[in-house]
């Protein structure tokens, strides 16, 4: 296999640089996965560290697919924060360590690997490649949704991303609750405030200082782990454990209330459910959505369908790397 | 005036269908009004008797115009509930007396007339209007946003009207407040739950009845006014009316939140408050709902203007009449 794909010399990096984790991958011409890799995103040492984790990870991706990342057509990263592609910098990357200002993980990267670095929006390159490969495809028009660390989201319309001035797609903060619980974000009632896996761990957080019981952290430390992680609020809800089940509740509430309301406005009809938790969690709860949001709707009887991202959590990677050239 | 108008053989009438009144115009070639006619909407009689306000209003129009009806090009309708343009029909007009099912507006019309008609959607006919000829036209993108009886919208993206499966721009059916108020549409915690004229209506007399004091109904019967108009809610307010007052804000604020959600969702940069209310409260309202929009806004630095409707309330007729084709 990587004989061939050397020999086409046609591969292509992909990173999905996530709050949570770090999945690169290497993809032939046909968009075939020949390599891949994963890495805990860094919890401390800023940018400069995640920056290593993504060099480390595409490394042995490309190790994997037989070569060295120099030898790729290159190298696409779709990130979270304030995306400039001209100048190669995220910026306010609040989900990720110590990156409140604007870092240029482009050039470093570039340095770092020896081939070009394309950066993309992390939500915007998975429904690039739902919409080319994936759920999306053969459908005109669909609503994204990044249920992770945070939640994001993008608007397909027909076949075509709509980026507004830049930054549409932010689901996550639509308000579902005015002056409600208080968002990652700053402000309150947000979507993600509910339903964002950091606002759920800081709520499981002070539930259980408060005294509830609750088996999510001691999973968390059997797992090595040093967060909640989709696997862990899985395993948690296997077990019947009370707190967490009442938090997916709320946050499946908070997603309903809030696609319902793009969905009114939008009156698109495929809703795709992607991001870390919405991949884990599978189509019983693509389908729990789909429930929490027909109250909301304001023609039930076109509810729209609710799938989970066929590429899996492999779509960020693979979309990051459709954002290169296919040819030198 | 009149002798040029039917000298040019180029008038196209439109009216504007609301829940609380009935304004039409005739406008010429140039889309200059060269007639217009308001009513009162019928409380009861059902569509039979809008119908019948609907015929006598044109008319009325018509005559200032120098004109019968049927020497005009054909009379457009922008309409409340779900309209059929092609089976001339319209369904569900809940903000309309009597209205549950499906009436054949455009040929009832039609043969009172004597000239063809065209129904089309009241918030995206008056749209186009403003994306014509008013405060859209030279913005490529903006979000139109009803303020009236019930609350509209439409979404106009690269200055096309995003229509989605027909019925999007349901702005004032986005959840602002989960489990919260209830809403005339049946759900509960829309925007137009709170800032609806005919909500807003309902929760005066409510709070009246409990025992809180306050002008408007006092107001309502001086002018002879069935219902809660806008100049009713705006002489309360000049009056001080507590009451008003605080139901306005509550106004303000669901509209704020609601707007900032699908702003934050599209990324778009222009606000357009429509309906009777919004141009009835004009600009100082729309900064309020600016103020309001601010804390939910995810990029609150590039806040989007927020602006009146220029053709106040005759943009609906007059997006009505351009739906005529100027041609015979």
């Amino acid at each position: 296999m990587a004989e061939t794909a050397r020999g086409n010399g046609a591969l292509r990096g992909g990173i999905d640089l996530g709050g949570t984790k770090i999945q690169a991958v290497v993809i032939s011409r046909s968009h075939q996965v020949v390599g891949g890799a994963r890495r805990p995103t860094p919890t401390d040492g800023g940018p400069d560290a995640v920056a290593a984790a993504l060099t480390s990870a595409i490394g042995e991706a490309a190790a994997q697919a037989g070569v060295t990342p120099r030898h790729l057509l290159g190298v696409g990263v779709g990130s979270p924060g304030s995306v400039d592609v001209e100048a190669g910098t995220v910026s306010q990357a609040r989900n990720l360590p110590g990156w409140e200002g604007t870092y240029p993980l482009g050039e470093r990267l570039e340095r770092a690997l020896g081939c070009p670095i394309r950066l993309g929006n992390d939500v915007q390159v998975a429904n690039i490649a739902e919409l080319r490969l994936g759920a999306g495809h053969g459908r005109g028009s669909f609503l994204g949704v990044a249920w992770g660390t945070g939640i994001g989201g993008s608007v397909v319309l027909d076949g075509r991303l709509w980026r507004g001035r830049g930054a549409a797609g932010e689901i996550g903060h639509m308000v579902v609750v005015r002056d409600g619980a208080p968002c990652t974000c700053g402000r309150r009632g947000c979507v993600e405030a509910y339903a964002g896996r950091a606002a759920m761990e800081l709520a499981a957080r002070r539930r259980s200082d408060r005294g509830e019981k609750t088996v999510l952290f001691r999973l968390m430390k059997q797992e090595g782990r040093p967060r909640l992680t989709s696997g862990v609020w899985a395993r948690a809800l296997e077990e019947g454990d009370a707190l967490a089940r009442d938090l997916m509740d709320g946050a499946v509430a908070a997603l309903g209330a809030g696609i319902a309301s793009a969905v009114n406005l939008l009156d698109i009809g495929t809703v795709i459910i992607e991001g870390g938790l919405g991949v884990r969690m599978g189509q019983p709860y693509a389908d729990r959505i789909a429930g929490a949001m027909r109250p909301h709707l304001f023609l039930p009887d076109r509810a729209p369908d609710v799938v989970v991202a066929q590429l899996g959590d492999l779509g960020g990677a693979i979309g990051a790397a459709l954002q290169v050239s296919a040819r030198r």
